[in-house]
């Protein structure tokens, strides 16, 4: 797995509002990051909007560091991605979230340290901000609505970041106990056939075999633990049962 | 590729701020999503903060559709997700937003709908709303800060799905034109050491080799374009001139 000591920073270039700092702060911490670097903030720093919008992630701006240009903030890093929504017709390579956090951490366990720059909230960065990264960073948007505010755009690549270092599985099942065994799934059936037969539920002798197997097919679907099977037989037998009052 | 008329139903189950409803509407339109259900929103419907907040997204809005319970808003759909933070510890399958997006492409591709259900901003889902779903979906995010808001959820299930769908090559190279063909290549390296050798560079007969294949390495690992290589033969034709004035 990557090297714990090394996350990437995030770099937030000329950002403008307290708030949408403390947003980008919130967004980076849900997915474990927390180097965040700002240069030339507007409004200067630290700023006291920038705390509340943080919401729990205060730890995040309390340790920012700020920088006066971007040569400054990425001094110590190895790799700079430039986050861009528009085309710039320069000579680099550009990825998406996913390729840039499959590359960071194949980076990050080499003991590289990556940088991601985000450019300020209304013109984004300048050609020259954008000269000093390596690679280019775009995320695919719709083509008629593409309108990522600076936080929703540092949620996704935190996001990227941590889903590829994370072991949760993909898909979990739904019984962690296990399925119920084929004996128990029979048992179900025959009971149920069973009693459909007291109430004479098959009526045609010719699409006996043809209901059977709809009824059986129906419950191997199903996909019942033991403890569901249970949990049927007890409905099936209350249903059978004659009326009670 | 997917049914293009279907698109996963993003229902919010009795939203708290019109705000919250707005943000919801811009981060599913940034990826393509339209169809936008409220449950017993709590401020009533339509509600003139969602707009603002909704940015170019309007459209979502406008069309919302409005219902009193949840039963009502899956009506017409076939398979529910049930997006929740914490364990319901209930017999679902749990999935990551990644393999809820490969899911609900399948199932669109099959002409069924998908929704997913988004809590109220306080309290998260009842286990009455997460009981009618089929299935938990739940984003891994940091243990010790999981703080994702509405429309950061909302986001990510979208941005997946989008993702998914999309034909966006995840790295693009930096020289879509191609790079420069290897006559090219050692036709600048032979250019360099020419004027390397003309200026004295190459001083020890022993190490002249091992230099010249640090310079040939670093020029082939540069990765230049054929008007890069122009441009650097300009540089080393100027650089080798004697002084002009």
């Amino acid at each position: 797995m990557s090297n714990k000591a090394i996350k990437p920073a995030i770099i937030l270039v000329r950002p403008q509002l307290g708030e949408n700092i403390g947003k980008a702060a919130r967004a980076m911490y849900n997915f474990g990051l927390t180097d965040l670097r700002l240069v030339a903030p507007r409004d200067g720093w630290p700023n006291p909007d920038a705390g509340p919008s943080a919401a729990g992630a205060g730890v995040v701006i309390d340790e920012a560091k700020v920088f006066e240009t971007v040569e400054e903030a990425v001094a110590d890093c190895t790799h700079v991605y430039a986050t861009t929504v528009r085309e710039r017709g320069m000579p680099k390579a550009v990825v998406t979230p996913a390729e840039a956090a499959k590359q960071m951490h194949g980076m990050i366990s080499s003991g590289e340290r990556p940088a991601i720059l985000f450019g300020p909230e209304r013109s984004g960065m300048t050609n020259d901000d954008v000269a000093l990264a390596d690679t280019i960073l775009t995320a695919p948007v719709n083509p008629d609505y593409g309108s990522l505010n600076l936080a929703q755009a540092v949620i996704l690549v935190s996001y990227e970041f941590f889903q590829r270092g994370d072991a949760t599985p993909e898909h979990q099942p739904s019984h962690p106990e296990g399925l119920a065994d084929k004996a128990e799934i029979v048992g179900l059936m025959e009971h149920i056939e069973g009693e459909l037969e007291q109430k004479g539920y098959f009526r045609s002798e010719g699409r006996r075999d043809s209901q059977r197997r709809t009824i059986r097919n129906l419950i191997q679907n199903a996909g019942f633990s033991s403890q569901e099977v249970q949990t049927m037989r007890g409905i099936v037998k209350a249903l059978a049962k004659g009326q009670k009052r």
